[in-house]
């Protein structure tokens, strides 16, 4: 069994999830969270142990991305091949008119239809809230694939995965966010579990780039302790996990206020010096110059690894919401 | 058995079909549609059934489509797989070069090409006659999923598969076709098959919508009853089936002749209180304003369960020019 | 047995090929080229035979298609789906923004997480080294789909292949190659395999498209005997195989040196007559109007012949580098 993992979890657990949509980060208790790590780690073994799977054989996923997200899009449907089941596929390209929708189709006629073709759709929209519309229209399970500035349920169980994964249960954990604490829509899902644990957050942003403050009274009403600090070399010495994201130039109206605190927030072989003894490094990619290079031959550089996670853990979503997780052992 | 079907065609009527093109509805007779009808609805006893099937096991369909068209694609697509079957996928972005054809490559070459991955070709373009010069290049069979001006069979076969699954046979009904029926594919092919049952169609169009006169003189030819009605108030109130089509801005050159007409081929609560019991109303989607959201309720708006008849009518489609109609069944 | 071909190759051949790279001709010896010959033969006979294959049964291949290539693209494809497996997919449009790369995802990086996803990958790319990019980055093989003005070796090997199946071994023949010998890749890596055998090449091109000196040295050094010639006419006479590119106007600056050779290299119906006994006729595709249609009747005409070898050669790479042929036979 992999280390940190209860093992797949008890059928009343796996019922429970049958049928539902993932929606966002906000939808879990940290027993369905519990659940969906135990059953990703599940699958990690068997695609460790190469072996043949049959749990979704005769099934078919439909993956609808209104935009591009190529990454995430090859991670479901590897997931789902994995699982034996198939594929269709809408794949728009960026600045492309929206399929049907060029003909004014609805978004909710689209997923009545859909809904009419396969057992599970997963969607990614440009528009905040698509998922909710496309899960009402829709009778099969949809789980949403990052919608706008909305949630983005599967890349924050596969960060929350990896960090149970490399450090085991977050609890007594100090996590260090650094960069654009702002926009960063996969930190904001994050803390969402963090906050479901005993575990300290350590922030270093630009001010402006600085975490909502309604996230951060959120974390602190449930007993999540904060702590700020100006830059990323005290941010990262006593942090277990340190998640990285990018301080992007167009969030700067002044250039030169960019050009102040664009060089803080970076990645480097010096940085990682100053590390506590197996810190990991998480980044949800892709990533530009904010971890540099050399980096990545350090042990604790988690970001590739985190985005392997990805699999196990869409599948995972995929099988528990089609009610078919260990179905197609023979 | 579904309700107005007659089970599983006989060998030598399955096998009539067995390497043919199925490129427009003229190409048939009230034997071989029924033959397409009662092999459909085998096919959606499967789908209820939730059988997994293997019926194309090992074959590989190819889905060119040279303009986007997601909704006919994504149902074929899942049409073979739901078979057993395999599929590569050509989708072209709206107003992109044709793939190879941006370095010239004709669609002649194309399908010559293509003849050697796959066991059956299904072919869409922009271009009318395209599918012709598809089946006439290509030794496995071809069927047309839309070409230009020209046909789209699968959609005037779902169409009619709809009316016998809702209604029964088309014998003694009345069918109402509603908006624009003069560019109208779907209406133009679904009279094909009317004609070869003894109903009354009922026309109401802006007066440059009407239906072209050639098509007229075909219908009455073969015995169709036509009435004309000035309004769908009028036009719905005997009807059995109610078939909308959208009035388009576009093909109006004075505005205020558009503005005149707009408004009186709307399908909204008012219009159905003026129906006869048990009507229904069907729709080749999408719909913009043409049906108000508000009718979706009513029991007899047949229109999202018309495009899910697209599943079994396009998989009757493919296993029937494959020849594998029940050969994977264990 | 496919008649001109030796059977399959033994396991210690086979096993050679595990978990290797195919990136260009260069790569290949005699013995390694060989050993994909037999092994497409192996797997045409498969196909032939309709057999139902299952030597990639459970195994993903990623089609990394950074600019268009729809032939190569349903071939490789096909070729997965054909012995088994299942087939992940980014098909960029022309002129695209490359997918992650459009938030500066290096290739590197894509790799590396790709990694993670499949079992092997078949990558093009419109930069040249883009494919040793990718397998420096990759555990799993990768396959050279073509990368920009470097290699293709799933080109070159079925042009090979379709040499000796059509005219046995290579060793002995008259090899013409006729129209643009400077910028056709394909001619560059088929020289590379000609270079093993015994055979003479004759060369008939414009003067500002004449094979590059160094690629003309280089197969003298292999002892290839090499001759020039003025016209088609003359270059045909003597040749058992006839391998034809475009002459592309865009390769001219003065038009009027474009208008005074254009013609020259055109093969048509009384080009054809000149043949000697059972010469063929070779051409990668797409052809604009350097090959009239009437010489499509001609039984010599071997070029749709050669883009259907694509299949069988294609599944021998796979199979190869994953190390399954003959796997899945049960």
């Amino acid at each position: 069994m992999l280390k940190n993992f209860t093992g797949l979890p008890s059928k009343e657990k796996l019922d429970a999830f049958k049928g539902i949509d993932i929606l966002g980060a906000p939808q879990f208790t940290k027993e369905t969270l519990e659940t969906v790590m135990n059953t990703a780690a599940y699958y990690e073994e068997k695609l460790i142990a190469q072996e043949r799977l049959y749990d979704m054989d005769g099934k078919v996923m439909a993956a609808l991305f209104f935009e591009p997200s190529t990454r995430t899009r090859l991670s479901f449907e590897t997931a789902m091949l994995r699982l034996g089941g198939q594929v269709i596929t809408v794949a728009e390209a960026a600045g492309a008119q929206i399929s049907s929708a060029s003909k004014g189709e609805t978004l909710h006629d689209t997923m009545v239809i859909n809904d009419g073709y396969a057992d599970v759709i997963v969607c990614r929209s440009p528009q905040t809230g698509a998922a909710q519309i496309a899960a009402d229209a829709a009778k099969i399970p949809v789980i949403n694939a990052g919608d706008g500035a909305g949630q983005h349920p599967s890349q924050a169980l596969l960060d929350i995965y990896t960090i149970i994964k490399e450090k085991g249960s977050p609890d007594g954990l100090t996590v260090a966010m650094i960069g654009d604490l702002k926009y960063g829509r996969t930190v904001h899902s994050l803390v969402d579990f963090l906050a479901m644990y005993k575990c300290k957050v350590v922030m270093a942003s630009p001010e402006i780039l600085a975490m909502p403050k309604d996230i951060v009274a959120k974390m602190e009403t449930k007993g999540v302790k904060i702590e700020y600090r100006d830059n990323i070399m005290d941010a990262v010495k006593d942090a277990d996990v340190i998640y990285m994201t990018r301080v992007q130039r167009e969030r700067f109206e002044d250039i030169n206020e960019y050009n102040a605190v664009k060089d803080m927030f970076i990645m480097d072989g010096e940085v990682v010096k100053n590390f506590k003894k197996d810190a990991i490094i998480m980044h949800p990619l892709p990533r530009i110059n904010e971890i540099t290079i050399d980096v990545d031959e350090y042990p604790g550089a988690a970001y590739f690894r985190q985005a392997r996670n990805g699999l196990p853990v869409r599948m995972a979503m995929l099988a528990l919401v089609c009610g078919v997780v260990g179905k197609g052992q023979k």
